[in-house]
């Protein structure tokens, strides 16, 4: 079924109104009366409606409300290096695909691509996230957004609950799997490096804040493949796909 | 270490013969006399290298042999129904880095971008998996191949011995985690679709064949990310990474 999303603030007892650009793409589908799409309301709720009888293209007229199917248990912080190209667009739109809660992009020693216009990236990386929420079947957007340097990243997941994760290309021994065996994994903050993987000084600040220090294996993953196969593995890891 | 592959019968007591586009690449990378490269022979043997006293650009000096790290040990094929735009690219990209023993491409029945040249396509998936297998530090070059249409992939597997899996959209009670902790993973092969989707009675079909019809999670995912998802969680599984 086809899937936008709206503000809770559209949604009223029975009905929820468009937005001029939902009620052109709507109109752009040429649906048939009766036929029902959904309406998610961004917090995990899904309206089942068909377009209303007076005002159709401004209105969809709800026929079943229920929990959004999409969204995982576990709540998964991917906080991702800047990189160059479309790197980015690739892991932020694969990252909503497995079911991140949010993406924070930051900047570290070896970043070569840190944008100019940051503000700008981030929206364009905002825009990848709804569209891909959409196609996937997501019952929230992940918000994009951008925290400064890495030493802001340590500060900010060792300062909240969960587990936290800093995946070092130079760690050997500890692997994601005993990791996530050991520990609870309801909330997981994600930490991944830029082209040039992490600085060693980078990798001991983050285990002095008692983030642990994880490999991905002893093949080299790109910059933007890495969050992907760390998420991939914590959704299978949790039953959550 | 800078990587590169050579056929075995460069390679002789003592040194390995470059060809004349590797001793080009190395040139470019202005190496020290002292600095070592490592020369995989594609079967899983790597060799430490340095340039060699005399003819140092067409003869290498083997200081070290030694297994490749790269290789795990379970044994992916990977079947993967042609798509459009760059999406094979990626899909391919990813699977070497993954660690995919070899990518075959095959037409289904919703698939919407055959390619016309498919020995063309073949060639030039073929250049990134082996661009991709010496930056991701592989023992093996994964051959990347085409066989024809999903009837002949279901043959192909279903006559071969180890683990099938026919990843479906519309599947909703089979998940991978219960089949691979049920069955021998030593030899794994996973079939996924076009952006469509596969019919039913592709599916059906597969299922007459013994192959398990896996569902990837509630997440509709991509067609270029369902083969990364998978191999992902079938290393993360069988603790090859």
């Amino acid at each position: 079924m086809f899937r936008l999303f709206t503000e809770p603030q559209n949604i009223s007892a029975g009905t929820v109104r468009l937005s001029a650009d939902d009620s052109e793409h709507i109109r752009s589908l040429r649906l048939r009366p009766d036929e029902m799409f959904i309406i998610c309301d961004g917090n995990g709720m899904d309206y089942i409606c068909i377009l209303g009888r007076r005002n159709h293209f401004s209105v969809a007229e709800i026929k079943e409300k229920r929990r959004s199917t999409g969204e995982p248990a576990v709540k998964c912080r991917v906080f991702i290096a800047y990189s160059k190209g479309d790197r980015l667009d690739f892991a932020v739109q694969k990252s909503v695909e497995l079911g991140a809660f949010e993406i924070i992009l930051f900047e570290s020693e070896r970043c070569i691509a840190v944008p100019h216009d940051i503000p700008k990236k981030i929206t364009r990386l905002q825009r990848i996230a709804l569209e891909t929420a959409k196609q996937c079947n997501r019952g929230i957007i992940p918000s994009v957004s951008s925290c400064g340097k890495l030493d802001d990243v340590i500060n900010e997941v060792s300062t909240n609950s969960g587990l936290s994760l800093f995946f070092y290309e130079d760690e050997e021994k500890v692997h994601l799997k005993s990791v996530l065996e050991q520990y609870d994994t309801g909330v997981v903050s994600i930490i991944t490096g830029p082209e040039g993987g992490f600085e060693t000084h980078e990798a001991e600040l983050a285990r002095t804040e008692n983030i642990h220090i994880v490999s991905l294996g002893p093949r080299i993953l790109r910059s933007e493949t890495a969050p992907v196969v760390a998420l991939a593995a914590i959704m299978y890891h949790t039953g959550n796909f």
